[in-house]
Parts: C-alpha cells; structure tokens; sequence
C-alpha cells in the first residue's frame, strides 16, 4: 500500500446556507405551526422552503453543508483533500464550486443538469447566537454511488460522512460504498452524527456503523446522549467508549472529551462571544481531523478543533473568516 | 398637494455583492494587470467577472447596489418607501428581491426576463478593511425610463439617486426623468456621488446636476475634491457650499460636515473597528435622510448617519446587521 495522496475525502449534502437573524418569537411562533425545533436541523421541501424563506429577514449566502464547511475548515489548516457533494448547475451551485475550489479543495463532483436546484439551508439565527436549520436538500439528494470516486478515497488517509447522508436512501448507498472503500484501502472512516433528531431517525443504522464501521466519531452531548438513549452525558460516554478507536463529544461551553480506548481526555471551552453556533461542530471536527492527519496527539488536535469551532461561533457564517493555519501555534503552544 | 405617502424612493443599479477577504499583494498584481484601483469601484465584464471570479478567495454574498444600500439602512430606521432597481428572473434576482422585501422597501420593477444575469460586484475586502469594488452590471443595466413609475416618485418626499446610474446611456434617461418627476411633484432630489472614478468620468453632468438639479447631495471627501478639480477638501467645501440645499461631505474618520447655506456642521467620527467598509458611505446617507424625512434637525441627521456608518463598517457587507431604529435614541441624545 503506498502513502496516501490526500490528507482526507469529506462526503455530504452540498447545501448553500441562507443566514438570517431572527427573533425568539418567529421560531416560537414556527415551532406551533410547523414544528420547528430551536436548534436543531429539520428537512422541508420546495415549497415550505419558498414560503419560510418569504418571512425571513435579509439574508446572508453562504457555501455550507457540515461535511463541506468541514472540508474548508480543514483547507484554511492547510490540509489537502476533496470534497464529494451535489449542486445543481446554477447560480447557488458556481458559489458552491467556486468556494470549494477557492479554499483549495477538489470538488468534481457532477453538478444536476436537470431537476431540483442546489439545495439550501434557511438558519434562523436568534439574539442568543444559537442557529435553527430548516433544509431543502434539492440537488444534494441526487448523490448517488456514482458519483463516489473509488480512486479518491482510496488515496486519502480519512474519509469523513456526515450522519445527514442517512436522510436520503440514495446517499446511505453513497455513504456505505464509500465507507467500504476506505476500509478496502486500509484508512480510517470518520463520522458526524449530524444532528440529534437525524440520530433519532437512525439510532439502529448509526449505532451499527459506531461498532463496526467507523473510526473515528464526532458527536455533540445531546447526539450521543440520543444514540444510547442514556439519561446522562457520562452514561453515554461510558457507553461509547471501545465502540470505536476514537470519540471526540463537544459539550459547548463545557469544553470536549476525547475517548480513546479506556483514555478520557478533558479539553476545556475557550471564552468566546457568540454571535452564530453555525458551523460549531464542523470546524471543531476539521481542527480535530488536521491535527489527527498531521500526526499530532489527541489533546493537541481536540485544541485545533476547540480554536477553530471559537473562531467560527464569532462571526455569521459556518466557514472560517481566518486561516486557520494560524491557529496551529497557538494550538501547539497550549 | 397632498402629503407624501412615502418617506423615500431610491433609484440605482440593483447588484448582489460577492464579498471576499483579499491580500494586499493581490490587489497589486490586479494593479499591474488590470488597472484595479484599491479603494474604488470599476467596472467590468462578464468574461472578466467569471476571470476575477475564479481567482477570488470564498466568499459571502450578500445584495448590495448603492442605493440599494442606504434604502435597506433607511428602512431599517423605520423610514418607509420603495426601491427601483433591475435585477434578472434568476437565483441572485431571487436573493435581491427577497432582501428588499424582507426589509420592508417595495421593490416592484419588473426582472429581466432574457439576457444578462443579475448584475454583482466582486469586492475585495483587503486587512485593512478597505473595499475594491468590481462590478459586472449584468441586468441592472437594463433600468429604463419605462422602469420609472411616476406615481411613486410623485409620492415621496425624497427621490435618491446615485451617480453610477450615469455610466449607462439608458440608465442616465431613467436618472434624469426621476428627477424631473420629483421636482415636478415639488419634492426634494438627492444625489450620491458614489466614486470619485465616477466624479471623473461624469464631471460637467455632476456640476450641472449639483447645481440646477439637486437638492441634498452626499460624497465623501475624494468625491467632493475629484468634482471641483480641487486641491483640498477645504477649496472643495467652499465651492459647494450654496451650490444645492445641503451637501453631506464624508471624510472617513475625520467624521463629516454637512453644509447648508453658509452653515457648516462638523459632526466628529465615532470609534470603531473596521472590518469592511462596503456600504460607510451608504448607510450615511441612510441615517441623514431618516432623520431629515422625520424632520431631525441637521446635527441629529448627520448624528444617525455617523452611528450607522460606524455599524456596517464593523462587519463584512454593506447592509445592517442591526436594527437602526436603536440607534435613534442614541443620536438624540448625542
């Protein structure tokens, strides 16, 4: 086997984000009429998509996706890679290519020539900086296992999936092969569990793929708390331990943890003034997996992914407005 | 005649801004190339939109277009009215109308059904937080006299147009007959002078129109000395003064003057942190005409202007992030 050429492969939903500022009312008054959930993540379709955008503030757009807002945080370190996800071939889907490629990622995907346009995410952001996310998936749905590159992933050290892949049969094949793939090359799988309410819709599939499929597992307190159904976050990471080589839990303001075979490593919060949680547990994950690719140890890469995941609750917007390579001093230096 | 219904109609090129961080190095190898001039507005085709495009770090997008700017900042003060501006039936449309909307502004002007997209500025946001606007107009262009609905402007008491409209031969005809219809109504002109590049290529229009045809005139320091070919601000100042009811003169962080017949009001910058200046300009126009449509007295006016510019250079984009309605408090008590 010959080193890998990549650093890693991100696989996810390539959703443009539409960020809007919001008030404690609309999503109480959402919430009673459409069920939206203060933040978390909920799938719409075209038409609810058009009519909720049509109540939003101005907004801001942005390229976002988890995997993807990933793969750019991950970039902006200085690490190489591709990413793999679906626009459509309009206007939302040449900001998307156009971001990916900027930050220095490959992104081949084939854009959809015909059918839904470029998926996009409506996040109602609310005076306290937390984010409320209502998807339309519209081309990203369409990704499928031809469109994964066997060649790519064979030749990249991690591939990462976001749990949102389950949402869609076709992109669970897409993220099975791919899975399959890294494995077949003897490289590590990474997932996200994405979303408590998506660990919900698959606790049965993700607590298979935790035990016997991936390597390395992202997951915030209230996602890993629903994947085993357990009354507490130190119930949950006892249970997870030894399921996987390596579980890195946030715990927002409560800093991380890091499980590594019977190892629990602390790290704490950085102070932060928050102004959008988007893009929190993305960029964590990307400090966290650049370090992990740069051979550096555990607690070193949880400072990368805590630094990075500080940076980006600053400011509107799930990707990072520095070059995160900066950070890998002060990272080293803690 | 009857009281006007609307505070204000704002006329102006209709673009979605692409915002992205640039390195000072980059604007200088564009210097050399292509003659782009830090700091400033130049305007550029779609071959050389999707060239600029392609070398650009990711970016946000956010609607923009000058007058576009200061009619969603004065909407945001409370101040109702409409906008007229031309975008295209496409994505980036979608996103322009949406946003004026969302703000509250009537944004009515029929999209362009076939040809050019809708029209976006590529702005290069440098560490220092200057601005160097590149604009493909696209659709904008398209702005017609059959664009300009009499009854509006005829029920405003303020129609606010901004210079760049005289760079296309069918937009300066829409400029022109908004105006006559304002005056024909009794209702106040006011012009934005939008670049001193702008100045230059339309001196002896802006002279005539300064002198015979607008009643509240805005330009920033370089503007102001660009028009009157002078050598200080101070000549500059003094040749305008008289010329039109009021001129509100910018000058960065040596604060504003607003001159009125033989008065001259400094009104001090307040302190701030720049992170972008797209939309200072703007949004000072914004605050002013608030507070002169709500009768404010000119410090007061020029107060609002100040607090909102300070807002909108503090983040990336030129529209508030904030609800200027809070910051009339804090002017009158200035």
């Amino acid at each position: 086997m010959s080193d890998p050429t990549y650093d890693m492969v991100a696989i996810g939903n390539a959703l443009v984000d539409v960020l809007a500022h919001s008030s404690e009312e609309f999503i109480a008054d959402q919430d009673e009429k459409n069920g939206m959930k203060k933040g978390t993540m909920c799938l719409i379709d075209e038409t609810r998509a058009v009519e909720l955008y049509a109540e939003m503030e101005a907004g801001i757009e942005m390229s976002g996706g988890s995997a993807g807002n990933t793969m750019a945080g991950f970039a902006s370190f200085g690490g190489n890679g591709a990413y793999i996800g679906k626009v459509a071939d309009d206007q939302l889907g040449e900001v998307y290519r156009h971001d990916m490629k900027a930050q220095g990622v490959i992104h081949d995907t084939t854009p959809l020539a015909v059918g839904a346009p470029t998926g996009r995410c409506l996040v109602l952001v609310t005076p306290d900086g937390q984010r409320t996310m209502n998807t339309f998936l519209g081309a990203s749905v369409e990704l499928g296992t031809v469109d994964i590159d066997a060649d790519l992933i064979g030749s990249a050290k991690i591939t990462y999936l976001e749990g949102y892949l389950y949402d869609r049969e076709q992109a669970k094949e897409a993220f099975k092969k791919a899975a399959q793939l890294a494995h077949d090359a003897g490289h590590r799988v990474a997932l996200t569990l994405s979303d408590p309410f998506c660990v919900d819709r698959h606790r049965a599939d993700f607590l298979d793929l935790v035990e016997h499929h991936v390597d390395i597992l992202f997951a915030n307190e209230d996602e890993i708390i629903s994947l085993y159904e357990a009354e507490t976050f130190e119930q949950a990471a006892k249970l997870v331990a030894g399921k996987c080589e390596i579980a890195a839990i946030t715990r927002s303001e409560k800093g991380s943890v890091i499980i590594s075979g019977d190892e629990f490593i602390e790290i704490p919060a950085q102070q932060a003034e928050v102004v959008d949680t988007t893009g929190a547990g993305d960029q964590y994950a990307a400090g966290f997996l650049y370090g992990f690719t740069q051979g550096m140890d555990l607690r070193t890469c949880g400072t990368l992914g805590t630094l990075a995941a500080t940076e980006v609750i600053g400011h509107m917007g799930p990707r990072p407005e520095i070059k995160y390579a900066d950070l890998i001093e002060k990272a080293q230096a803690a």
